[in-house]
């Protein structure tokens, strides 16, 4: 099939510059100027590509051509995090409107209906309404907060109307996005089907011992709340290593009070996030982590307490679409492996209402949200032919 | 000899009400409002208890009585931290006029001139002054930051003459102090000859590795700057204690960048407090901490920086101050254990320039710098006691 690699660059450049940064990065916070214009282009290339556009209450663009029944849909989302980069979001939104123009050159109408869609937000990048798009979408919005109200209206959008943006007439979505990791590359892997979303839970350690002077309090005598987060630090790191993938486990916040240096740690507070495509898997690491953690306070007599701030299950990937997925790359000339997806998307929202599919393409040094993230031309290139292969054998 | 128990109580009592603080404690800063009203009242005592009274250049207030020769000086600081307590510093003050009192009742004019100090400053509590009033006593202030030369100002004093302060003829100065641990109350000890003050290294440890997206980066391909700290943090614990006492090393601050919960930890900085009574071992407690952190970071890949910001040598009391003051506890009906002071103390200056001794009481619960602070009244006698008979051993 013919997909112009020049024209997928073209277009990556083009909205990568809406919302660029002064030092790095672009930024398309949802209903923003830079968002707004972003969409104006999306919208003005769907129309070209010869699709019927529309935007619904939420703030979604939507370009579709011909078919009856339901329909084959793709697409990311067009908001970023601060000094995004260059393809979160957009290469789904680009590679899809390329894929489907592509089709509809060589292959002429579908005989389902195929949709492009950019999803008005997905990564929280303005409130934190993470999935609003795809949440409009499977019509799981009850109320909007007066503050994103005003943000709605500002862009001629109807808050009072957001439940008119439900859809059940969605067979299939599959999205093309970057792995936002390093694990394609450092296997030497161009491309992979995601076999599942991973399920997270977010929780709070507090740990607390006594504030001691750290000249007059011999070693034997101390309560060092730091040292016993030390300890169990260390251990959330083995626990999740010994587990094996894809279980992860990572400490990224920590405060120390009274945060003196000549002054024994009273006490600690620490975040785990852990995360694991299996529920039981992701329980099993959580019970680990915590049956340890009270070992290790009750020998060093310090107390403990562990408190769940969000919990996400897993979300598995359509097998149906996974298969066609595999099928598609292999045709492309590729052997796809699978891969569980660390990072959260749309498709895990998607899921409650139809069948999800994704394709990852592989991020140089594993970097993303950030001006480095990129991903070379042959693997873009590569994973817009697979798309459109699938697209093909799910609505022609 | 006559200490009146109830005299001691009340003008501790009368001290830790100057400066009361409404949440705990009381905070007396150096040349404030508190600070001048507790020097203005130990003035008064000392002049009613027959001492003749100055002020020197810096604003420590001494009390002199009789003799020829070289002085016999007794005495703590009058400043105190925030929330701090009612005997660090006010009971070495409270304790020599009080030992000092009892002795010009029961012996008569001393044969050397016998002083009580009321030191201006010790603790840091106003400015990063430490050992402001011990320096000025051995004439190593050289110049007075325009801050300090103010308030000094408004105290009426003239900070151009901060050298006049300086004295050369102490023969001898000796302490009573709180422990300011649980040393001596978990031995079950009442007093305490302290042998040396500790030598002191602060070192500042900045471990880099890279952020990373806390899902979709696999754990073995992280470099974690916490969990790697987390490491340092247990092997510094474990050479301390393996060293065994008077060893101490405690990691009292650490900061995580970008310290979010989803993302691994590219940056940690953390202090290390070291101290020890003798300096060959405080600097193999560095030493082996060194090589430990630098093997730690070696085998998980990651950047590590050892700066240090503070480095003061052990100071050991003088042999015959030491000799004196265990022959007085004796004398009172006691043996007195020595022991290495992990805090530092203005003897630890005024070593330069004279013999040093001091004399510890247990702390409560180990407590210090809190209004928990408190020793028994037993025990503040019994020091009180043992101090009067080594200044009688001195002086007369």
């Amino acid at each position: 099939m013919g997909i112009d690699p020049a024209l997928l660059q073209r277009r990556l450049d083009a909205l990568y510059a809406i919302g660029a940064e002064p030092d790095g990065g672009a930024y398309r916070p949802l209903y923003g100027a830079a968002w707004a214009a972003a969409g104006d282009l999306v919208e003005r290339w769907l129309k070209d590509a010869g699709l019927e556009t529309r935007r619904d209450a939420v703030g979604n663009i939507w370009g579709r051509v011909g078919g009856s029944g339901k329909s084959i849909v793709t697409g990311s989302h067009i908001d970023t995090v601060r000094h995004g980069g260059r393809l979160d979001g957009a290469l789904g939104i680009v590679a899809g409107l390329t894929a489907v123009q592509a089709l509809l050159k060589d292959k002429g109408k579908p005989k389902r209906p195929l949709e492009v869609v950019a999803i008005c937000e997905e990564e929280g990048s303005r409130f934190a309404t993470n999935f609003w798009g795809s949440r409009a979408i499977i019509g799981a919005i009850d109320t909007v907060d007066a503050e994103i109200a005003a943000a709605m209206r500002e862009r001629g959008l109807d808050p009072a109307r957001i439940a008119t943006a439900a859809r059940d007439d969605i067979d299939t979505f599959v999205e093309l996005h970057i792995e936002q990791g390093a694990v394609l590359e450092s296997a030497g892997t161009p491309l992979a089907v995601v076999s599942a979303i991973v399920g997270t839970a977010h929780l709070e350690v507090t740990v607390t011992g006594r504030p001691d002077h750290a000249g007059t309090t011999p070693m034997d005598l101390r309560l060092d709340a730091l040292a016993g987060a030390a300890a169990m630090v260390q251990a959330i790191e083995s626990i999740a290593k010994s587990l094996g993938k894809p279980a992860v486990a990572t400490v990224g916040k920590l405060s120390v009070e009274p945060d003196q240096i000549n002054v024994v740690p009273g006490k600690v507070v620490f975040t785990i996030d852990l995360r694991h495509s299996d529920l039981g898997g992701r329980r099993a690491l959580e019970e680990r982590i915590r049956s340890l953690c009270t070992t290790i306070s009750q020998e060093r007599r310090l107390d403990l307490a562990i408190r769940t701030l969000q919990e996400k299950p897993p979300v598995a990937m359509h097998p149906e679409v996974r298969a066609l997925l595999a099928r598609a790359a292999t045709e492309c000339g590729v052997q796809a492996t699978e891969i569980v997806s660390g990072a959260g998307h749309d498709a895990q929202i998607l899921a409650a209402r139809c069948k999800v599919g994704m394709l990852f393409v592989p991020s140089i040094g594993g970097r993303s949200h950030c001006p480095e993230e990129a991903t070379s031309p042959e693997h873009l290139l590569l994973g817009t032919s697979v798309l459109a292969r699938t697209l093909e054998l799910l609505a022609y």
